[in-house]
């Protein structure tokens, strides 16, 4: 598939993250707009809201862009979701006879501040990255023996908190907490020394599973409306004290920051790529009918405060071992009812080789390896004042699907009151 | 403290679960009228919404009894939680002058369907029972040591599934998930063969703690708007396969069913008590500053189909070793915000004796050891058809603070579409 042309010209740079080809969802608000759903194009976003007031979008017989979420969308289901994208590109595409009228609902991104492009309903994250699993076994489990025994039969996952998770550019206060250090007596309490991120993508959940109905994996497939990039901040050290026996809590409960645009499935639709080949069966309930993952490349980037950034990780989606489809199949799996607005943390991105690792605790080998950045300073976690940048595209041919970026900066604890 | 008596001479019994000393929160439908906001007293319910609207109540600036959901009054915070308390007992008390204004806005509670009382934000379990943590790590880890090192240091949680909490009297179809018996190669997929319960108590949180900004235990306790009966539904067979590492996810995901009526803080400040003298010293930030748990004597009993309830455990919410304000502030401490709506579980309510045993895994004894019905049934875990109901209450002098019961149908597992 080649670059559909369109009349917003910067659309149409071979390197431009959003063209027709991609329109990803957002909501956005500027200093004279209330918070509204917008779509990207170029440097512009096109305003839903004024669209639909106009008279220019109708997918549903009640207004679906007074409200500045995309929840109301995405309980719409495929069918409109198609539609909309339909009347998007036919209103934005080179030619088209609407111009005149959209033109003046065009906003320029560079005046626009981006906002939680949905209501969070609730937030899982798994635990399905191979290379990730088999690292962090090695470091904490045991090298020949990295990986749980039930890691290639389940896409194991955990509830996290959806109230912390907030859109790229919100600084992220370094969380506090219980830690123990191995020879030490007892427990303290303070601000987490091992502060990480992870990378990772969050799909996005549109429309419901019935409580008590197990979902298909291709049933799980049409309910993800999008994906956006994830990223799982982390502290390691409250993490190691608190997780056994019933996983990580607050050490991951402060914050989930994802990038504000959606990347619909559509416009990932050319870049499905299948899950590796597996080593032992899945069961039947997680057998995928088509290929479900994506090759979307990812990079992460560190920037101590007032340096420049370097990029310390780089690697793809394709990395998976399990597809977000297989993940929210296995999640309504006992009957757990699914909602527009659920996250799914598709757990860390990391690739076979060291510079593809999608955490410091993998960069740095768990501290023992600490990475040095281009400006001479050298990095074991994230100190007060480092700011994590996420980015991914996928490439086309002459064409690129951007993500655009998830960032944050590490702003030092809060003290009790 | 005395009963105080009501002029809904049902209120008057000693034996009534609802005198004026209770007036517990729910949310009811009946025939004729929509779901709304409702107070429990006696044999009737008082219809906040007709309240409201007549203007016989009047506690914020705009209705908040105009939807069928107490976030909004919970929003408003302890001061507005007290002024309602106090008008409802001037309405409803012997001798009011509004008697006559207020009797036509009750309805028969036997004619009356009761909804889930609040809109539940997240689900967040606990694991704050002693008892219970000595008999599963018993089981399951090594009776001389049986805690885990974490335990006496960390209220230990994790984050559950709000999307199916359920109020009482919904039937809980049993689930679907992953299981592997120890000696098989590998997993299967199909109905849960050890389906249990797990008595606890759910905190509902009133108001917001700030991301990144840790709270008190006093503040934590000051935003808890009132406690229900709570039942964890649990799939024993996949909880074993499933969580480690990262904890419980499907195994509790399916079902956690509460009772209808949200008993207040202020209704139970009379049975506030201490939490048991601490083996280890707790982190400053845990330290209760006054009796946070409370004195509320819990039953659970088991009806198979078709036959009479046997009460297969007793026991009392004083057994905690954690309290709810406790397990809050420490559910914040890391930054995690808290909101209006957030739903927190005890964790297994279990006495030290054999009959107060909160759930069947430790009754039976992991199955080794099957209980015997009244009726001769045996049971080591729950069969299609058996309903679990769950009670609780608080012994005044002359009067009774009651929670009503939590109760529970399991259906056959449904199959996939």
């Amino acid at each position: 598939m080649p670059l559909t042309p369109s009349w917003v010209e910067s659309a149409n740079d071979a390197d431009c993250p959003f063209p027709l080809n991609n329109l990803p969802y957002g909501v956005f608000t500027t200093n004279s707009l209330e918070p509204r759903c917008g779509v990207a194009i170029g440097d512009r976003i096109l305003d839903l809201q004024a669209a639909e007031e106009a008279g220019v979008i109708a997918i549903a017989e009640d207004p679906v862009f007074d409200v500045p979420y995309w929840n109301d969308v995405m309980d719409l289901g495929p069918e409109a979701w198609g539609a909309l994208r339909a009347r998007l590109q036919e209103l934005l595409a080179e030619g088209s006879a609407e111009q005149a009228t959209v033109a003046p609902m065009l906003i320029l991104m560079a005046e626009a501040r981006m906002e939680l492009p949905i209501v969070v309903t609730e937030f899982t994250d798994f635990y399905a990255g191979k290379h990730h699993a088999m690292n962090v076994g090695s470091m904490f489990r045991d090298p020949e023996n990295a990986l749980p025994p039930n890691w290639l039969h389940i896409p194991i996952g955990y509830n996290g908190r959806a109230s912390t998770v907030v859109v790229s550019g919100t600084d992220i206060h370094r969380p506090n907490g219980q830690t123990k250090a191995p020879d030490a007596d007892a427990p303290g309490f303070g601000p987490c020394k091992r502060l990480d991120f992870e990378l990772e993508m969050g799909a996005i959940v549109g429309g419901t599973s019935e409580m008590g109905q197990p979902i298909t994996v291709q049933q799980a497939d049409d309910m993800i409306f999008g994906y956006v990039l994830l990223n799982d901040w982390s502290a390691r050290d409250i993490q190691a004290w608190e997780y056994q026996p019933l996983g990580p809590f607050q050490a991951k409960a402060f914050a989930t920051s994802i990038s504000p645009w959606i990347v619909t499935k559509a416009a990932l639709e050319p870049f499905r790529t299948s899950t590796p080949e597996r080593e032992r069966d899945l069961l039947p309930y997680l057998q995928e009918p088509g290929p479900m993952l994506y090759d979307i490349a990812l990079s992460v980037t560190l920037a101590p405060e007032g340096r420049d950034p370097t990029t310390i990780a780089e690697t793809n989606y394709d990395q998976m071992y399990y597809s977000a489809a297989q993940q929210l199949a296995h999640h309504a799996s006992s009957g757990c009812a699914m909602n527009s607005g659920d996250l799914i943390g598709s757990g860390t991105v990391s690739g076979p080789q060291k510079t593809e690792r999608g955490s410091l605790l993998e960069l740095s080998w768990g501290g023992k390896d600490p990475i040095t950045l281009s400006t001479g300073e050298v990095r074991s976690f994230l100190e007060d004042g480092d700011t994590l940048t996420l980015s991914g595209h996928c490439q086309g041919d002459g064409f690129t699907i951007g993500f655009g970026s998830c960032t944050g900066t590490v702003l030092p604890a809060k003290t009790f009151p």
